[in-house]
């Protein structure tokens, strides 16, 4: 494929907007057009034409359509990896892994079309004192997705926003990520063929290149958009939320912000494996270089022998990691500007990787209980391969550290016999910080199935009970209609009888 | 009972705050303590305290507070008509009606919670490659109810808003609309019997009364509250809804906030029966002296012979209703206020009621389909007996006015053989437009049930896709968590297997 650095918009590709050049961690930049807020405009107007046909397909047409994309992805695998390693410094096996998830979950979603339990079907017959109610879910109207930099398929182009809002039958609108313009083209190229094969309207699906804030407030504030899927920094997340709530109509804006997805070890566990935890948490500390929402930040145990054991195991196991490129150089300064200021903020440094430029080593640091309480700023967020131990002097210290945290994505309980009562305090409190909770485990690897909650409590998610990831993802995009007394003849096929 | 203008704060009447003196229909005034935000914080507070045990009470505890809650209201059911006819000027037989349907919901409430498919329990068993994952829904925390004006027992204290968040397992503080402050207090008061009878914390529910912006504000903003519930006007919710938007960590509001639910009368349903049509509009139309959400506001036909006939009809039938006294003075002002601004923005008044002090009869206003196109203020909400016909030139200006609707609750359409045509071009176009569609018959009058949606896109609810009446209500409340390889010991007694 010959990258031409366009938008996708209303079937054609377009020129539009001066051009940016990416960046790429190897091979030859590409010049790309920078949209703005006139190819959101025709998008938006594109994407509600769309609307009037595609909101009123059938499911199996609309599953069809999710495997034609899969398909398409399928086709274009090499490629898709080649541009996709070359921006994004994500290896090779990463990558191929991904797309096998990206494609997964848009044949998962295709399942959920045919079986049809996400329309949550409610009959209720007419008697002499009551009319006929029916109710299902209808689609919103077009969604605005933000590709991520992070996982540049799985959360990108056709990502689980995409693939759960055209599922629910809502055209897409993708803001590409400026970190792998090359990826995005090349997969908006293969959603194109997927509409093409499938004879769907033209506005179906969309996609607009940007690296600056016009395009995406624009998108987020144009009166034809019914809601929005969003993966990045709390900082722009916050602000395009309040955007969102701002307009005058309100749309729901589903944001993914920000976790630091504590580990809680508890002593039994801590006597019996302290050694592996440490290599443990090395390692899901620095899968994609730390790069993954599920990254687990932060470590609490009660101060002992056993914690140094962990501490020790950690930082042979991060000694063997090497430096690696990140996402962008913004990423990767942002990463040492965190870890910076969390050794200003007083936590001691086990293990300073130093870093420069576009690259950085893991980062392992510890702080007190009583310090990390003191001083919100260690509770923040640093995005990449970065580890910080709590060692609490008691156990009520633990309790009082899992009151005060913010909202995960996830947290953990590493446990064994013993450890139930300490368990049973910390339980309550941690499922009303996080979606999921998980033990004896780590928290990167979220399984795409019914089962899976891939959201929090603010600032993991903006929407408390939303979930980005598994099948639940569709209802983000849903409403439910009540039919009283509707003739057959203009009831819609799937609540007919 | 003795009315002692108390809020009901951690199990005890208490004073708090300056005084208002409240405005009945009818009987002496009521002095009453107008709380602010030290009630709503010591309210909080309490109610966090009370998550605590009543977040993890089995749903069979729930289920039998909830019809405690419905067994102490009936016992004190002729006081309850007694003091709400003389606050509201509603009638014996609405109130009576009103509070079997609030007994009736939380009834409703307490088989959901037998029933327990409202959890939406997912199971997925470990295998090789994957955890075991356990997911189902869990309440939010403390939740803040506004009592409505309109319905002092189905949407105010122990309305659906407060028994849905209960069947949540949500503690609830209520903050009593200031137009019933005696009914708020007694049914308060049932709720407290329940909650001793059930041995519940005193936090569980709490009632704080209030004339000011004070004690709503605080109770959106307070860092506790997880979720608020509101029905009222649009500028009041709108308000509150920006606070709960602005807030550290944003909130859900789930404001009720206006509709004028339109309704179509398509051309052989008006040849056929353009009398009936009209009588039966006027009816829906001044049920509650026109004062419920669903009220249809705006008539839409086809000018035509029958449209006469029509608007004959429903000022014939209009003619005969009184005068009434509305649900406050403000109500009544704001009625009259509303009904001259559409006068002078170009309708003309078939019949003008004129009004005086708190009472209102209905009017009855009409005006070109090019002139409501053509001017926003025609499209607003004028709360009370207010209808609007809409004489349209062309089914394809009927077909724009429905394009042109804001979000509403509920939209009906008159339809009969032949009207099938226009019928499908129209229905798509309020499936968008509004959370319910009914064909021949009146928005009035609202069934608790599964299938039952009563809520719309913006302004109609500010969280479109929710409703506050019928068995989804409680999902406003609710929130996913998954549980990955917890110990059998460590796992909430609803997942456990």
């Amino acid at each position: 494929m010959i990258f031409t650095g366009r938008h996708l918009i209303a079937g054609e590709w377009a020129d539009g907007g001066p051009t940016f050049t990416s960046d790429p961690v190897t091979g030859d930049p590409l010049t790309v057009f920078n949209g703005g807020r006139d190819e959101v405009d025709r998008a938006a107007k594109a994407a509600e034409a769309a609307f009037r046909t595609f909101g009123w397909t059938s499911r199996e047409e609309r599953a069809r359509f999710l495997e034609a994309i899969a398909d398409a992805i399928e086709a274009r695998g090499e490629e898709i990896t080649a541009i996709g390693t070359a921006e994004t410094g994500l290896l090779d096996a990463r990558l191929n892994g991904e797309r096998g998830r990206t494609t997964g979950q848009l044949r998962l979603f295709a399942k959920v079309l045919r079986e049809g339990d996400y329309l949550d079907r409610r009959y209720e017959s007419a008697s002499d004192a009551n009319p006929d109610l029916r109710l299902m879910q209808r689609p919103f109207g077009p969604v605005g997705v933000f590709g991520a930099s992070n996982f540049p398929l799985a959360f990108s182009v056709a990502g689980g926003d995409t693939a759960s809002a055209l599922a629910a039958g809502c055209p897409v609108i993708v803001k590409g990520h400026p970190a792998h313009p090359g990826t995005g083209e090349i997969v908006a190229d293969a959603i194109l063929d997927a509409m093409k094969t499938c004879g769907l309207p033209k506005g179906t699906f969309q996609f607009v290149q940007s690296n600056s804030r016009e395009a995406g407030e624009a998108l987020v504030t144009h009166p034809l958009i019914t809601a929005v899927g969003f993966t990045g920094s709390l900082g722009v997340g916050r602000s395009l939320f309040d955007l969102a709530c701002r307009r005058d109509t309100p749309i729901p804006f589903y944001g993914e912000l920000g976790s630091i997805n504590p580990v809680f070890c508890l002593p039994a566990a801590m006597a019996k494996r302290a050694g592996d935890i440490g290599s443990g948490w090395a390692g899901s500390l620095t899968m994609g270089v730390g790069q993954f929402c599920t990254n687990p930040g932060v470590l609490i145990a009660k101060e002992s022998d056993a914690l140094e054991i962990l501490v020790t195991a950690a930082d042979s196991a991060l000694a063997d990691v090497d430096d690696a490129p990140m996402l962008t150089q913004g990423i990767a300064q942002s990463y040492r500007e965190g870890r910076n200021a969390a050794v200003d903020a007083g936590a001691e440094a086990a293990r300073r990787s130093g870093g420069s430029d576009r690259r950085n080593a893991p980062d392992l640091l510890r702080v007190s209980g009583t310090e990390w309480l003191s001083n919100s700023r260690l509770h923040e967020e640093v995005f990449g391969p970065f580890g910080i131990v709590v060692a609490a002097q008691t156990e009520d210290q633990m309790i009082e550290i899992a009151e005060r945290l913010e909202g995960q994505l996830t947290a953990s309980i590493h446990l064994e016999d013993g450890d139930e009562a300490l368990g049973q305090h910390l339980l309550p409190i941690l499922e009303r910080k996080a979606g999921r909770i998980l033990a004896n485990g780590w928290p990167t690897g979220v399984a795409v199935s019914p089962a899976m909650m891939h959201g929090g409590p603010y600032p993991a998610t903006t929407v408390n009970g939303t979930t980005s990831v598994g099948t639940l993802a569709i209802q983000r995009f849903l409403r439910p209609v009540c039919y009283q007394n509707i003739p057959q003849a203009l009831l819609p096929a799937d609540l007919a009888k």
